[in-house]
């Protein structure tokens, strides 16, 4: 298909992207890579609840507990 | 089979689709791309619950979150 | 064995069925195709909950969200 | 081993089982086939819940709905 | 490894065992035969919960509502 | 990478560990064997809950209710 | 991708981590393994919940529980 998710998560890499996850819980970072499974690396991580805001440096997240990533909007849907 | 899943998720591509989410969240979005996970890429899209109307712009989708897709009604089951 | 699954889903192709999800909707709709996760493609689809009756029109849905689907009674279970 | 899973269910062709569902359902009708994923085909199936008793006819379950299948006492575990 | 879970179930055949279901039942059964995903067959079968016992006679049940096993203490981990 | 979760768990063969399982119950038993799923057989196993304490004998666990496994502080995560 | 994350973990060997776990406990411990399920061995763990500080010893951890892995700051993203 035009732009497969594996496709948007490479040209996402280095760029700051917002998570969430299973938990309810939101996370932003920017990526630094990921694999099939959507296990995802990132780095600078902040997460966010209704009540707390906490830094968590880098974090290795497993892909079954990621509901979706938002992309910044300047990222391209296909390459050049 | 006659239209097997991935042949109408290809012809609903630059679509506009509706997505029922696991977690009871309606996402509404162009639909990008997606592979043989249900892994959906989606563009401009919007998301709406009871109490909020959000837009999140690109977004990508893990699969296993995924209840269920609804197409646009002018979305040929059969291509020509 | 007799008659596996798959081989029912095709027969019932083009025919009206309703579907369970597992949470807790019923839908019903006339079934354009499916793959081996039972990924199915519904079309003309309506969901009945206790309080409402909506018109989806077409549908892709995830195999592990489906408990169940039932035939009409004019099916048969092996062919000719 | 000496009767697999996938042998019983042979045995049982033809014969009226009962089927106990994760979501609580039991339901009782007569076994037309199987997979390897305990993906069931059911006919002249009849639901029972503590409130009532419904007749669905033919039936397609996802086996990952399934948690067991009680077969009648007549069926042996071992062929002849 | 030493004795892997699938030689402890072979010797277990003709046993009777305790099963412990995901779903909180346990079942009590002679032990017909099983497979890699941990579906059993068990025959003389009772369920015991804390308010009622039931015979359920022969029945199969899916690996994956299954939690865990007590052999008889006379099963020798080792064959002679 | 150094320690493989399979190479640690041969390595606590015939040891006494404590398994955390996912319905909140902890066993402590001699380990007997495992494999790839991480189901796995124990030995004079031992259930402890806040309330009762019972000896369980052999049993066999299904690998996907483990949450984690703890050993004895003498084993080794290099061999020798 | 830049830094896929078995690539991360390998370089996080031997660094003390912090994981949380789907089931909510947080466990703090030194990495000694793991595997492409995202299986875990960690050293000198420490449970820390909202009431309780526990040490733990060697913990085998099953993939399928873990929700994140929060790397020391010190660790590169890419290798020299």
């Amino acid at each position: 298909m035009d732009t497969p998710p594996h496709a948007l998560l490479e040209r996402m890499l280095q760029q700051r992207i917002v998570l969430q996850l299973k938990d309810g819980r939101v996370l932003a970072g920017r990526l630094l890579g990921g694999d099939e499974h959507m296990n995802l690396v990132l780095d600078e991580v902040e997460e966010k609840t209704n009540e707390v805001e906490r830094r968590l440096g880098r974090v290795v997240l497993r892909g079954s507990n990621v509901v979706s990533l938002q992309a910044p909007s300047g990222v391209a849907a296909r390459g050049p």
